[in-house]
């Protein structure tokens, strides 16, 4: 008879399981792992999950998540209001600032557009961009290089372009440069690759 | 200026980071993936972290994890008592049973001696073996065959023969077979184990 886990262990691998990157066989050696450590260690670890949502706000105005709402890069008097840009997660706001080369305003999407995985414009913060861009000269679609990343760019300038509340004249699009390579994550470039793709974008 | 995550973020991306596996990126990933799950997931998530040691039971006997003292294993009256197989974590006697070929009982050391990790024979469930072998005729030693398991397997055997408790010419000490694993490539092994693999070669 093959030997079950135990049920408690075999309800935190499920939980474990579910996050992206981590397999069956991961999931229970972290809870084995897990099972060496005192209660203590494992109750703090429960409360920060817990605290998670309670202690973070995500901005009203770009949808970043920061500790206060506005966000503080929303608040900042000193960045340049003629320019905004679209990225897909906060992660990728974290990855641009790094660069040092943008000193705009953000909008997050918080994802991206997949039919696959039934998320269209309406589970994305995407219409209201549109509300932003009234001192705003050059919008930079910074999405994710991938099939999703480029179907949102495409979709998010089209909505645009119909728009006639929008001053087309006054407003360039530009897509972030393709310095980074096809299939890449914002999220891991490094500093000097996003400069280069941000000093190459390009009209759409 | 660099943008801070929230403080709630960094904790919790902290707690994920000490897990074995997971670096500092991908434990910013799966808090990120968190974000977007409701309160009641993480919730419930947090709640199993604290269930984890309350709800499992560490068996006297054999140290095995179960949700029971003794566990089903060391409780199953049609197990062979005659044979016992020492390993060093309680998924190892998840990986033996599934295998089919053993039906003796086990003892979970819970580690194996590592002095780079602190590690000596008082950190681990190994002088209490000693009181085990009364009715064992052959103990099955199946540490890991990584530096650390030899060493384990070494010093036990050490523990055992000089014990004056035991009668030696009852007990036979062996030591799980190396060699090649089924489905491998003799032009891909390496030399270590196939130098193992040579030494442990059986009549045809």
């Amino acid at each position: 008879m093959i030997q079950k886990l135990p049920k408690a262990v075999r309800q935190l691998v499920e939980k474990f399981e579910r996050l992206p990157g981590i397999g069956p066989k991961s999931a229970q050696r972290l809870v084995f792992y897990l099972l060496h450590n005192p209660q203590h260690e494992l109750a703090e670890f429960a409360e920060r999950l817990v605290a998670l949502h309670r202690d973070t706000k995500t901005c009203s105005i770009c949808h970043y998540v920061a500790e206060s709402d506005p966000c503080p890069i929303c608040e900042d008097q000193n960045r340049d209001t003629s320019q905004l840009c679209v990225v897909e997660q906060p992660l990728d706001v974290m990855a641009i600032e790094r660069s040092d080369r943008y000193h705009g305003r953000y909008h997050v999407l918080h994802g991206a557009i997949s039919p696959l995985n039934n998320i269209g414009p309406d589970q994305l913060y995407l219409r209201d961009i549109l509300k932003r861009l009234g001192e705003v000269s050059e919008l930079i679609i910074a999405t994710n290089p991938t099939m999703e990343g480029e179907a949102t760019a495409l979709y998010l300038t089209e909505l645009i372009k119909k728009s006639s509340q929008i001053d087309q004249d006054l407003l360039k699009i530009t897509r972030i440069g393709h310095g980074l390579p096809v299939g890449a994550d914002i999220e891991y470039a490094d500093g000097v690759t996003l400069a280069r793709a941000l000093d190459g974008r390009r009209a759409m």
